[in-house]
């Protein structure tokens, strides 16, 4: 298997970084800074909790693609609202907009990627728009070869268009391509098309409580917990 | 202005590879290895010189966006038969149009690049598309963060079109993107559009009797002779 697969498409938001963490330290600094209290871990949790309905108008085709930047924005506005925070203007919200942009890597991310690079294309495969994976993976080292997923098929996993893109601008077979992802729904929908799959567990990705995604729950054909268990069984030194 | 331009979008063929000598060299080594004889500089610039005709049609609307690995094949055929190469079959005519997957890079890229990498993101704006580049990047060592241009904006340089999607999809002004490129007609066309400008003097691209883009003829924004030389002039140790 390992030398049929050309390429790797990474999901990134908790599968390569942690966005709870990150996201959270980011609101209770500017807090701290504006003179705000705020529970960050759960400011990120309803920021996050927000993702997918926004993008399941898209998905449906009652919207038109935006890029997530923006729907990012919009779910910022009534998250900052629930929470009462009124305190920012304009300038500000853009700013702490871009939290997505910046969050750490799982520690693990930054080495086993560049092990993975010595043998495979790695590429990709998020619903962020392009300029928030380019921004995202210089502050968080992370060596991509290419950035695919939404923006390039401008539409958002799992609609199939979105693997089937990066498949077809890499020029390449669906089993020539493997997606990594810590949650389950997107390994499957990867699966049904035809790609290759490995399940990176990410138990804490929504913190000690956290109820899904805790294992693999089909047959995947590689099953690790970190970016370097990937790079050993794919036999990357 | 090094403050301001927060990209770098390159061009590649000539730019940043040297893909004279290294076709040449491919199709001398695939003559000696099948026993036929060939002259690969001339091989090489009948193949080279068939590129921007076959893109000419595109630009123009009469034929549908074709990546550039479509439109080589196509070109080599011809060249082939121009040159009365006919022991090869189909698909060594395929491994041989891939040769454009491996040129070398210019001595300089890999480690100017490495430099400017720091500072700036650093993008293809290439007519070659997006698998071609991602390959072309391994074998080169070239550490891009964005495949941009021709494929992904589904149009040729000079069309507008190519490099407002790469500032469009990276979230910028035209201003704060530079197009580096060693053709005059690249950048003369980048500088229209608002981005700023670097001219990369490569003038044995061609051979000992280049005649053309010797030197910039317009006003650019950095004139130098090398990515080394780039990236002393933006201040990036």
């Amino acid at each position: 298997m390992s030398d049929t697969v050309k390429a790797l498409f990474f999901d990134v938001f908790g599968t390569v970084v942690d966005w709870r963490n990150s996201v959270s330290a980011e609101i209770e600094a500017l807090g701290a800074a504006r003179g705000f209290e705020v529970d960050g871990e759960a400011f990120a949790q309803a920021w996050r909790a927000r993702y997918q309905p926004s993008m399941a108008v898209i998905r449906s085709g009652e919207r038109p693609y935006t890029r997530l930047d923006v729907l990012h924005r919009e779910n910022l506005v009534d998250v900052l609202a629930e929470f009462e925070i009124d305190s920012l203007d304009e300038a500000a919200i853009d700013a702490l907009n871009l939290a997505w942009h910046r969050l750490n890597p799982w520690p693990d991310c930054p080495p086993g990627l560049k092990r993975l690079k010595t043998k495979y294309i790695l590429a990709t495969m998020s619903n962020g728009n392009v300029s928030l994976m380019v921004n995202l993976a210089k502050s968080a080292d992370l060596p991509w070869d290419a950035i695919l997923g939404s923006e390039i098929s401008r539409s958002y996993k799992p609609d199939p268009k979105t693997y089937l893109a990066g498949v077809e601008i890499l020029d390449l077979a669906p089993e020539q391509c493997m997606m990594v992802a810590a949650h389950n729904y997107d390994l499957l929908a990867a699966q049904e098309l035809g790609l290759k799959t490995a399940f990176v567990a990410r138990p804490t990705e929504y913190g000690p409580g956290q109820i899904k995604d805790l294992k693999a729950e089909f047959e995947f054909d590689v099953v690790t917990d970190s970016m370097i268990g990937l790079a050993d069984k794919l036999g990357c030194k």
